[in-house]
């Protein structure tokens, strides 16, 4: 099976979640929007893809995958679709449940680091909600970063038996989506990552750990991977993160 | 099975999805933390099954489902564990994605209905973050409401054989989230919801169809069925919703 990524070029933000399994599962895939205009890529097939689905099983926003005749859309649920078909999810179901479960937790908080900078509207500019966006990260940074955080090394901790796997004994997507939620914390908020550093020994460990995987290895030197940025949810907004 | 549901008493909020999925299912459950303390009860069961839950499994926040030894969280897994069993599910693969993403998209946009009366912090009190929630909902009246529900009325119209039933041909958990998600907003915005009736007038229709639902209708009756409420996420507050 050949998958096709759809999700907006110039941006890793939730695509990257995506991205992380097919290329740790060692999948072939066309990332689409981001293919030259002339092979069928662009911001345009990506929309094209989306209102031709119009009538079946459309997507509300990407990130969505192609895989065969299926188009499917969010993010946690395209990861439940590919784990078992890449190894990258446990084999029983207690394990695959509390996978996905961890995965929409991780969900839930990309969404509140997405609102440091966004807190009013996404059709304004930061410029336009700074006020607001300093009182919520105030708050962010010392209510949700640490409960968040603290929750998920406790999870780490609690899998004793995991040689250091976030679930059951073997890499999953929830390891990469945690990899990847690190990098994107450290680059937003690298004053409050410091400070909370002896906290989280287990999840700064997974995350070093994670990029030293053959294959992630390789890709993350490559060109396919993108950089964080100020256009995506993962934001270095100095005045925010003090 | 006898299931085991814990949520916070006195607000519907997310532990009502699940609650709709065990009542229409024709499902036994008890409902914890609604029970006396001297049943066992009381937000005290509530914390206490979570915290006894620390080394294995432990849920980020309520709902979360007692099933034999199965502890499950997120509102949304819960009812990707309890669809099939429950018979509230679509049976081929391609359905029960498309179900879960759909139930993913709910989600997303409870979590915006949510951050309407509280877009700063969930640790402050409503009356603290009041001129942010007065611009906050600005934008979502005018944006997010008509951009979600536009979508799920598509949605439903694209089901074309589906008997009025969001996916595939029957009843099934994302109905039920239907049901719940606009008996809310009529509840929290009732004069943009008469403004965008004629916009959707499938969904409205859908929510008063499974109100009729022999053992919906039961529970609706019943006083197991929590009213919306000002503790709650569905919020009507007259000054955020002209």
């Amino acid at each position: 099976m050949r998958y096709a990524l759809y999700y907006w070029p110039g941006i890793p933000d939730r695509g990257e979640f995506v991205r992380l399994a097919l290329e740790a599962g060692g999948a072939g895939y066309e990332d689409v929007a981001r293919l030259p205009g002339r092979e069928g890529g662009g911001v345009r097939a990506l929309m094209r893809r989306m209102e031709e689905a119009t009538v079946r099983h459309r997507p509300f926003a990407p990130p969505y995958l192609g895989a065969g005749r299926l188009l499917i859309g969010q993010t946690a649920n395209i990861l439940l679709y590919l784990g078992p078909r890449l190894g990258l999810m446990p084999v029983d179901q207690a394990n695959r449940l509390w996978a996905h479960q961890l995965q929409l937790t991780i969900a839930d908080f990309v969404a509140e680091i997405h609102d440091v900078h966004h807190p009013i509207a996404s059709s304004l500019y930061y410029h336009q909600q700074k006020r607001e966006a300093r009182r919520y990260a105030g708050h962010f940074l010392a209510e949700r970063l640490p409960r968040f955080l603290g929750y998920f090394e406790q999870v780490l901790g609690a899998n004793a038996r995991g040689r250091g796997y976030m679930v059951g004994r073997a890499l999953s997507y929830v390891d990469l989506s945690m990899f990847q939620l690190i990098g994107g914390l450290h680059y937003a908020f690298p004053n409050a990552m410091a400070r909370i550093a002896a906290d989280v020994p287990g999840l700064l460990a997974l995350h070093q750990r994670i990029a030293k995987h053959p294959r992630l290895a390789d890709y993350l030197a490559s060109e396919r991977r993108l950089d964080f940025n100020e256009n995506g949810i993962f934001r270095h907004y100095p005045e925010l993160g003090p």
